[in-house]
């Protein structure tokens, strides 16, 4: 299947997922919960999290769809930091992908209520998932909570506040992305690798491929965050740039290099894998995105 | 063992196993996060749900200390919801157990933070549970998310929320209240069972108890808003007087006819487990606290 069949394939069901899971509750009265959650859960994306967890399984030998609640649970916490993070009492941002941010239209009680069930939802449908070794749940849980929280990327957000005093070096500065940015890549990765029935040595090139995308992904942001226009971006942009990023440490040139050699180094870690093109372009194509 | 002994046993266990989960990660950067979890997860309370999970377990003939990861999981959920709940864009409570709430502490962006952090962190201390069938992992997860999530507890505080300007009827009341403080005891007890290895007319008792129980502690609650004192409480009382209670439903007399009752139906449902005798205590002990 060519890169953009399969591409178009996974989107749509993701989207058709993530709009079937509140769809089953429309007797429930808490409604202005499910539209607030919907809100931001519905309000597009490239899905790339989702997509690594489904084709991951796929790698593996497996069929993807199994993968999917992972892929849901995973876009469902990513929703959740988004609309935390944009609280008046973090980053107070009025608008995120072109649209006013969850506080702004539903206010701020109901947005923190909004993100807290989806962080919790998401391990209710993660939990759904049907894996060749059901004992093996337990690890997919703690993949998924270990990531997300004090350890990982919540660890990571409150490293970030904690550093806008001062200068970071380059270490501080990797630490604090891959907690942010990189822990719900890994997440996916492994899930899917786990959804498929994956070896061990899967699971672990999964993870490294996860480690270096992620960073290139990160540091491909940073770049945009000065190069992207707001129209672009469809937020604020420029707000990043007093910030602790990749582009003060080492400057947009060597940028460049550093996503092109992360995204070489997760690719040479898709080898044990079966049918790796998909994965190959899409890692590739990351590389040069605008938004 | 007398009822004073099993009661200290269980609470001192909580209480170290509380202080464990975040004393193996003291080398990590984040600390303040830590520090702010702690100060309201280690701020004492009656560990009601974590007992409720302790002794369902070895009322299924299984060894307690097999439902500590459970237990700690439904305190850390309880936790983060005060905490979260203490917010100014919710209830705006300065005061909790007596001591400053934790934004008035740490300020609002690491409050929520905290919260966000022990909602996920209470899924990966859960995944550790060494329970008899591993295959019921998703289950359990399940049972924590459902109840804590949309549908439960985040969803109650959403219908509390939109019921403020109204009064409600007793079916709405009941809805609101189960799903505000019914679902932690309800997950509570089902997963000592499960942790137990309990039979599913054991897991279907524990509901009943729990349904039942809770409804007498909530309405004991609204009782004590009412003729508690401040000193007692620890924090404002009388807050709740304009609001849809079961004391403005029912008045306090009905309301004590009602703790008796939901009691006894609670304790009754406990036939199908051994060593029931504490259980019975315990239940039979909260019809007339003061705190």
């Amino acid at each position: 299947m060519i890169f953009e069949n399969r591409n178009r394939e996974y989107r749509e069901f993701v989207e058709n997922y993530l709009k079937g899971i509140y769809r089953k509750y429309a007797d429930q009265p808490q409604k202005p919960l499910f539209e607030a959650m919907e809100y931001s859960l519905l309000a597009g994306g490239k899905r790339l999290r989702p997509i690594f967890a489904l084709d991951f399984c796929r790698m593996c030998g497996g069929d993807w769809q199994t993968a999917a609640p992972f892929a849901a649970a995973i876009e469902m916490i990513h929703t959740y930091s988004l609309i935390h993070d944009d609280l008046p009492c973090m980053d107070n941002d009025d608008y995120r992908r072109g649209r006013p941010t969850n506080h702004k239209v539903f206010g701020e009680g109901m947005a923190v209520l909004a993100g807290d069930a989806l962080l919790t939802d998401a391990f209710m449908i993660a939990s759904t998932a049907r894996i060749p070794n059901p004992a093996r749940m337990g690890e997919a849980i703690g993949l998924i909570a270990e990531g997300a929280g004090s350890l990982g990327m919540v660890g990571g957000q409150v490293l970030d506040i904690m550093s806008e005093e001062r200068e970071l070096n380059e270490q501080e500065v990797l630490d604090i992305q891959s907690r942010k940015t990189g822990c719900l890549i890994y997440i996916a990765c492994c899930l899917g690798v786990i959804a498929g029935g994956g070896t061990q040595q899967q699971l672990e090139a999964a993870g490294k491929f996860a480690s270096n995308l992620g960073l290139a992904f990160q540091i491909r942001d940073d770049m945009l965050d000065v190069i992207g226009t707001q129209e672009e971006m469809g937020k604020g942009v420029g707000t990043d740039a007093a910030k602790n990023t990749f582009v003060r440490l080492h400057g947009l040139e060597k940028c460049e290099e550093l996503v092109q050699k992360y995204t070489a180094a997760a690719i040479e870690s898709l080898a044990v894998f079966e049918n790796t093109e998909y994965m190959t372009s899409l890692a590739k194509s990351l590389t040069d995105r605008r938004v």
